[in-house]
């Protein structure tokens, strides 16, 4: 019962996602997007875009690590995607508050949980560059389709954006051609 | 390209699952929760609670079930549990809603989506039973611990409560028996 009552206590606070607020605002441009909401769509689209993967991954993997690869935004807030002083200091932050949370859980959970955290940040394997390619995909697709959103609000360039493309290159030729062409339509040819 | 641009277009309508308003309050109270968050919270909670499943399930099964359970709503909107004048018409709403939407996919996926989606609405297969039990253990669990939410707002009894129980003791005995208590600590003893 001990493990039970640690699950539950994590469960009870991963909810607390629903109150971490991102950048992005969603497609209607209301309000912004919070990490559940996030994290729902990008687990979502990993499975609708699958098949354009170009190396092998195990998408039950990919999902499971979509839903747990921003569950350390709760202690530690989000990080802006374009804010370089922030990611300075954002490895270091996201550990301690990984370590904090995954440590509700019994021990077990708790490593196999973090695994797959670091596994997301470390972006060596096919799973997890997939899963960082839909990550960077998702926020893309809200901007482009909602007028520039946080890319016209914090007036990033072209190149900053085409920057974030790295893990898409890498592992979808198919997502990246077609998230290039949308930047270059919207920026503009150079 | 054609495929892809439907997948893309899939994945911009279900974002709309942010703007689908549920009966059942966040934690802090403070507000509705949305179908994006909810998705995200039981998707999250399966793979959590997947070691209660009394009888074998295949998780990434369960997980992609409850990412798309409620992909229905963005057009036939959230039926409360204990609505039971809306839950007559509730099953031809999501069907015609379910077929609208997944119709925006390739055929290949629009029918696969669609099985998995009938398939957690029929509650006849192991995944689609614990899908189900982890489905209605969350709101459960939000309104316990937020001192009673939607319960209290709606005036619901202890009975229609229980009712509610069918896929968990069906299920999972210790999941079951977790929330049997909990419900008979709030709402005492008959």
């Amino acid at each position: 019962m001990e493990d039970l009552k640690r699950k539950i206590d994590f469960c009870l606070e991963v909810e607390k996602m629903n109150s971490v607020f991102r950048k992005t605002r969603l497609l209607d441009s209301t309000r912004f997007e919070n990490d559940a909401e996030h994290s729902f769509h990008v687990a979502l689209m990993a499975v609708v875009l699958s098949d354009y993967a170009d190396e092998e991954i195990d998408i039950s993997r990919v999902v499971k690590m979509l839903l747990l690869h921003d569950l350390a935004e709760i202690y530690a807030g989000d990080t802006f995607a374009y804010d370089e002083e922030g990611k300075k200091t954002q490895k270091d932050r996201e550990k301690k508050a990984a370590d904090k949370l995954f440590s509700i859980l019994p021990e077990k959970e708790a490593k196999e949980f973090k695994n797959i955290f670091f596994e997301f940040n470390e972006m060596t394997s096919a799973d997890s560059i997939f899963a960082n390619a839909i990550d960077r995909l998702q926020p893309m697709l809200l901007n482009y389709f909602s007028g520039g959103g946080s890319w016209k609000e914090h007036r990033i360039s072209k190149q900053e954006v085409l920057n974030r493309l790295g893990p898409l290159s890498e592992s979808s030729k198919t997502l990246y051609e077609y998230m290039f062409n949308l930047i270059t339509n919207f920026f503009g040819e150079d």
